[in-house]
């Protein structure tokens, strides 16, 4: 086998005899494992990154795959660094605190401030900016549990266009009620955004049980103070990758059957539910398939970069595939945890609506029920989904994906290695039939 | 009404109409609710403990006790420093991990070191030397779950004494996996001990699922070696208190019926669990008390200092009134946290076994159960019943408790307003059982 001439690689190799793969159904399980296990965390453009997409390229010619190749792309490195909240006199005490993707720093002393709490993003909009100014702007809403993980989109606003909204009526900094249904008292990061046109200021979020908490120390003494400390850096520009692999189809080879995942996680847990699991899953996929048989389209499988930062594998990937996007003739992604597929929605054009018929009804006997045509395709291939690409969202039950989502508690031993082989088995046989059928999904 | 003439008392004062007491079935729940969000952690001996102290004193003449005073005890002051555990190459990473109560600190650069991996501290007791010399030993004993929190009692011997055992062989540091049942990423601390005549080493607890991740890093590479860093101090002597507070007896003022709990808690969490809960429940039981009549025995609330250090203020009550221990009829403590009291336990005289019954027959409409006449009546409560002191243990269903425990995780929205009726509703018959009865427990 070639090991590409790096140390990490040559590292890396050490453990191939130590952990040797099985192609069996508990395959997804295991390269979820062995990822979280030898490199944790891999936040995009670290180091950690780097050993991720060095395992995955490794771990893809393990597996038989006939291609696999790196493709780079630039992207803007976010370091965390130490983080407090500290509440002052007269209820001095900590709060745990975590730094949102993407934010800058404190000052080194930190900025020390009175607390202007909002329900919501909506009610931060419509205040006067007098209620807000020298402030640090406290948005405490909750967020409500479902299969489809339905209530994150209500809530993930203020983690994302707080500082913002903030900013323009003058607050000193953000802190958020952690976006997530535990009441585990983890903090809970996840990327926000600042505009060119409004200051900067630091955003944070604390966990729901600090939120609690703080909710009920501002009721009894409004005027208490914050103490909030960060120490972000925002070293620039750097190369990550995106990781491809493929198994050349048998009759159509340019017809390009894409499924995947993202490489890159959050840093504070090992991010085996996100998206360790999707990287299992269909790293999985693809080696069984060409197990079983080569299919008639070739199968490429896109270990996506620095999904967290925004996406930025994915546009990368579209950009510079532009030109043969039209050869993709259907992309999906596995990137919501790893509790069981329930429901396939599918994202096909009006004459492939019974092709998706026939499709569900292989997929009943692991329990998935018939969705509808307005799936997204995932995170990523949201992306490809815009230019034309067919999609499907093998949609999993994430009730409980907001419990462990961007925290430090997003472990291995959260996942279930039953709901991995459901999972695993309903990839194939999405994948198989569509990369062994003609069918042209965008009509 | 006289308030303490110190900053602390003044500070505290300013939040009496902010948090009016009621006299309610939900005043256990409230006086949780206050020192929890108003105080906070309080770690035996720091200045948050003295603010506890500050904050019961004044919460007991707000509830109209009759005597409130403060003993005070010397104990060793330890404080918790950063603390980090990575993982060198090939696996880089880093774990989730906390000092031990009492632990020394590393050396600034911290300790590097090979892992010697053991189930169990009787597995470590019968190592060789050789194997254990220089390395970091890991103890990876897991817990398992039951409503008396009965298998505490089979791993916490390793946080206790794994320090002692492993410097015998040779060892620079320990690291147990978590006293806990939860596989949250907390990492549980609680104290552990040294041996004049054995050399101090670091030992610390790593998170459950860090325990997990880390048997599979061993398993792939027996050689990997951990960085351990913490920087604890342990300053010397302090001066903490037990807080006392009595509602006089009408008929037989000397006799006392001693109820407790402890006013100190571990750093991490807020203690809700540990001991808030016990805390709000006695002190609303006295005031309760009074309200309905005037017992005939004197009641007297203890809030013990410093249990979690080795019930250091328990031992500091039992001298200082050594010779009035006699006058104690009856002593108990709530110390398990806030579930539903299931089991009367109890520490009679076999005269006073109809008693026992008498009061279990009260209790029944609670759901309490007949226990046993071996009950210790709680942690400092055991250090009187070694002097003869007549006791009860008010079973709480811990299945729960030890999920929490000594975390981070140990925070007020763990506690269910209605266990903690059900508990002040079961502490009230009993306290008004004994208090208003004649009887000798001790016969
Ligand atoms: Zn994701
Ligand atoms: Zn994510
Ligand atoms: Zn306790
Ligand atoms: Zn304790």
């Amino acid at each position: 086998m070639k090991l590409w001439l790096t140390t990490i690689t040559a590292v890396l190799s050490l453990q191939l005899n130590a952990s040797e793969l099985k192609l069996d159904n508990n395959l997804a399980y295991q390269l979820t494992e062995s990822l979280t296990v030898e490199v944790g965390q891999r936040l995009a453009g670290s180091e950690a990154d780097a050993r991720a997409v060095a395992w995955a390229e490794q771990k893809f010619k393990q597996l038989g795959y006939d291609k696999v190749w790196t493709e780079p792309f630039t992207m803007q490195y976010w370091q965390r660094g130490q983080a407090s909240l500290t509440v002052s006199a007269p209820f001095q005490q900590s709060l745990v605190v975590t730094a949102l993707g993407g934010s800058i720093g404190t000052p080194f002393d930190g900025i020390n401030a009175q607390v202007a709490m909002f329900d919501s993003l909506e009610q931060l909009k419509q205040a006067d900016a007098a209620d807000v100014k020298d402030k640090i702007v406290f948005i405490n809403k909750s967020m409500g549990k479902d299969k489809l993980g339905t209530f994150y989109g209500s809530v993930v606003g203020a983690r994302a266009q707080g500082a913002v909204e903030a900013a323009k009526l003058g607050a000193k900094a953000i802190i958020i009620r952690s976006v997530g249904t535990s009441i585990n008292r983890f903090a809970h990061t996840g990327i926000m955004r600042y505009s060119d046109d409004v200051a900067r200021i630091p955003a944070a979020a604390v966990s729901v049980p600090d939120a609690i908490q703080l909710e009920k120390m501002l009721s009894r003494q409004p005027e208490l103070t914050l103490q909030l400390q960060m120490q972000n850096k925002l070293p620039g520009e750097v190369v990550s990758h995106n990781v491809i692999a493929e198994i050349t189809g048998s009759k159509r080879p340019d017809e390009i059957v894409l499924i995947s995942a993202h490489i890159d996680s959050w840093d504070e847990g090992t991010g085996a539910l996100d998206d360790g699991a999707g990287v299992g899953i269909v790293m999985a996929t693809g080696a069984l398939l060409k197990q079983q048989g080569r299919p008639e389209r070739t199968v490429r499988v896109v270990l996506f970069g620095n999904e967290e930062g925004g996406l930025v594998g994915a546009r990368a990937y579209a950009a510079k595939h532009a030109a043969k996007l039209k050869q993709h003739v259907f992309a999906s992604e596995s990137d919501f945890g790893a509790g069981r597929i329930w429901r396939l929605d599918t994202g096909f054009g009006p004459n492939a609506l019974s092709f998706a018929k026939t499709l569900q009804q292989q997929l009943a006997a692991l329990g998935v029920e018939p969705g509808d045509n307005t799936a997204s395709g995932g995170p990523d291939v949201s992306v490809l989904k815009a230019q034309g690409v067919p999609v499907v969202s093998l949609q999993q039950d994430g009730t409980d994906y907001f419990d462990y989502h961007h925290t430090p508690n997003d472990t291995m031993d959260k996942i279930d290695p039953a709901a991995m082989q459901q999972n695993l088995a309903a990839w194939l046989v999405t994948t198989a039939a569509i990369a062994n059928s003609s069918i042209d999904l965008r009509q």
